[in-house]
């Protein structure tokens, strides 16, 4: 008998009959002698309409506020779904995220996990109930309701199947799985059959929608295999594993791209040792997360040019933070940009290849491509070049490393 | 310097406009010099949708999942009215029942309120916020959420008042008070200014929709003063106090009535002690209210007729449970009439006056309009009625007792 952690994201519980189809899936997972975990995000559109709400009353919502808002969402969708699982005969249980112990650091709007107990659940499995547990929420030590962030409920599922020790957590989607790039832009691109922690993560943070960073490093830490798939069908999705070093791995595994990019250049920065650290701290302060950051050497007068990137939604707040360091630093000012993307190679294989950085940078520049800012890690390559080369770009680096079907 | 609970039912949040117009109201409160706590119900709809959503689900939603499900819609509101506060520049934060205590039995979709701490809601008052608490939810022994059933919030409110020993618990809803009867049937009836706790008990458990019967009773076992107002305009309201004996009081206060009534009636009950109890019990145990019972003297062949009402939602499970006794005390069987009203006059100052029974009797008997049961307490006298003649009995009552204005 396996423990089989199951989330469902929005789309996948849209409304009352996607709901009633997802108890059957559950149910049958059930029936094939599994015991199974429902976790679930709110219903698609339900978060948008509360942000609106939000929005239509204060242009800064305060996110302790906007926290108990946006978790009702998930709590609507898991009562619902317990009492759909009911009406197919099968015990169930809904389980808000105190529910289940989940405890969190008191980051507003994008907590941490701390612990969690889940007393609850393995009582509620003992009874042979299927828990049914609002995504993407916990709970602070002043008892106060926090949410997780972007990819809260995946999040959710992995660190309940990590605490649980399950032995397998499938997340069902809209698409079927992981490809090698975005099938709305390279229409050949090819669904992959497994993909590894490293690669996905660095896929997930770097915008491919389909798994949140946040929750492929939860499922590395704790060895959680994990399954993206569609509720809309039976297809066997895409496996996200450990690497097993096994096999000869191809270069590039896919190619992900980034429209929510804002540049932030820092302009004749004095070269001392804490510059950085206070730029960075202020910024971290403010609850931003920043992505790229890049560094050039420093030029004869010893002043250097810092760029970074933020999401788009909070580049007006690191804009500002920027701007006001600037001017203690007595810098030569900053720029901000937010007509830029980010677009990137990922392959846990270039590690042991040559030649593949030149090899996509070559691609842009046979494409007409300026690139504006690179970044490298082991397993992958990024660079931001203007949104309106974006597509081109992918398109491109999809052929030149020869992902396609077939 | 006064502690007042204002309550926003459903229309006077409706929308966010809505919401930004009573967060002024409730920063003027403060703003003259007022300690406020708000207590706020579901934007109107909202609750309607997700019972909704339950019922597409499934016929008969499970009573805990009822009650995570529905506790979302005050959440949101409590949320969205804390964020309108913050943004006039007044300190705000909201709470969830949990939050603020409200520890009830496990009655789900009907719970009791057993106690209430409020630490947090003074340590708030103290640091010179306003505190927005979502109305209508509790949690229970087993931490699970409860909601408190109709009028849910108007208990809160007031039992928030009464642990807080709070000068005035304000109501505010989408009419200017209490009146003599509705005004969309009889358009000359009165607005009163003033009603005692009894009355509006009366009032209020025969279908005067402003104010829940339990909240009244709250209101008047500790003695907080309610005023019932309208949240659209400034008009003063009803004021519902305890009775000061000092003034002639008029005989008849107010006519109400009920559409929401449903007869059923167990035929050729033998007449031995303990049937009643029997048949009660089962009732109550499957957690269904009665409202009026009628037991006739018994007969020359010692078997009687009972006659009880219970709400139309809950009519057919008691007319199940009705009929299965019948069997077993072998009665002549069971009988439902769902097209029946209650129509009652209700005044403090039928007590001391004879012949108000004969009157509503006589009035009726005039109209051509047949009793089909009469209950009587010692301020209300109810009929039961065909549903087709229920305004024209109110109609004539409201002229017979001359409560028309001026």
């Amino acid at each position: 008998m396996a423990l089989i952690v199951q989330k469902y994201g929005g789309t996948s519980v849209a409304n009352t009959e996607r709901i009633k189809a997802v108890a059957e899936r559950v149910v049958a997972t059930a029936r094939q002698g599994n015991k199974v975990i429902v976790v679930v995000s709110a219903m698609s559109g339900e978060t948008d309409k509360l942000v609106g709400f939000a929005h239509a009353i204060t242009e800064r919502p305060d996110e302790r506020e906007m926290d108990l808002l946006l978790s009702s969402g998930e709590r609507i969708t898991s009562a619902l779904t317990a009492m759909a699982i009911q009406n197919m005969g099968h015990g169930s249980m809904s389980f808000t995220g105190r529910q289940v112990g989940i405890r969190t650091d008191s980051s507003h709007t994008k907590a941490m996990i701390e612990s969690i107990e889940a007393g609850r659940l393995t009582a509620a499995l003992d009874e042979g109930k299927i828990p049914v547990v609002a995504g993407f929420q916990g709970i602070d030590e002043f008892s106060d309701v926090t949410t997780l962030g972007r990819g809260g409920s995946d999040t959710t599922a992995v660190a309940i199947a990590a605490a649980l020790k399950a032995d397998l957590c499938e997340i069902y989607t809209d698409v079927e799985g992981v490809y090698t790039a975005d099938p709305r832009i390279v229409p050949d691109a090819r669904k992959m059959d497994r993909v590894y922690y490293d690669e996905m993560l660095e896929m997930a943070s770097l915008g491919a929608k389909v798994l949140h960073g946040r929750s492929v490093e939860f499922a590395k830490k704790y060895n959680v295999p994990l399954v993206v798939r569609s509720s809309f069908n039976q297809a066997p999705g895409t496996l996200v594993t450990k690497e097993d070093g096994g096999m000869e791995k191809v270069v590039i595994t896919g190619i992900t791209h980034d429209k929510n990019q804002t540049r932030i250049t820092l302009k004749g920065v004095p070269d001392r040792p804490g510059i950085a650290a206070r730029i960075f701290n202020a910024i971290a302060k403010a609850n931003i997360n920043v992505d790229m950051i890049v560094q050039n050497i420093s030029s004869a007068d010893s002043a250097t040019d810092l760029s970074f990137t933020v999401s788009k939604a909070e580049a007006d707040r690191a804009f500002e933070i920027t701007q006001k360091i600037s001017e203690e630093l007595g810098s030569k000012g900053a720029s901000i940009n937010k007509e830029v993307a980010k677009v990137s190679i990922v392959g846990v294989g270039m590690q042991s290849h040559f030649g593949v950085a030149a090899q996509m940078f070559e691609t842009l520049s046979r494409e007409g491509i300026n690139i504006k800012m690179i970044s490298t890690s082991e397993i992958k390559i990024s660079c931001i070049v203007d949104v309106k080369h974006m597509e081109a770009a992918v398109k491109a680096l999809h052929e030149s490393f020869n992902l396609a079907k077939g």
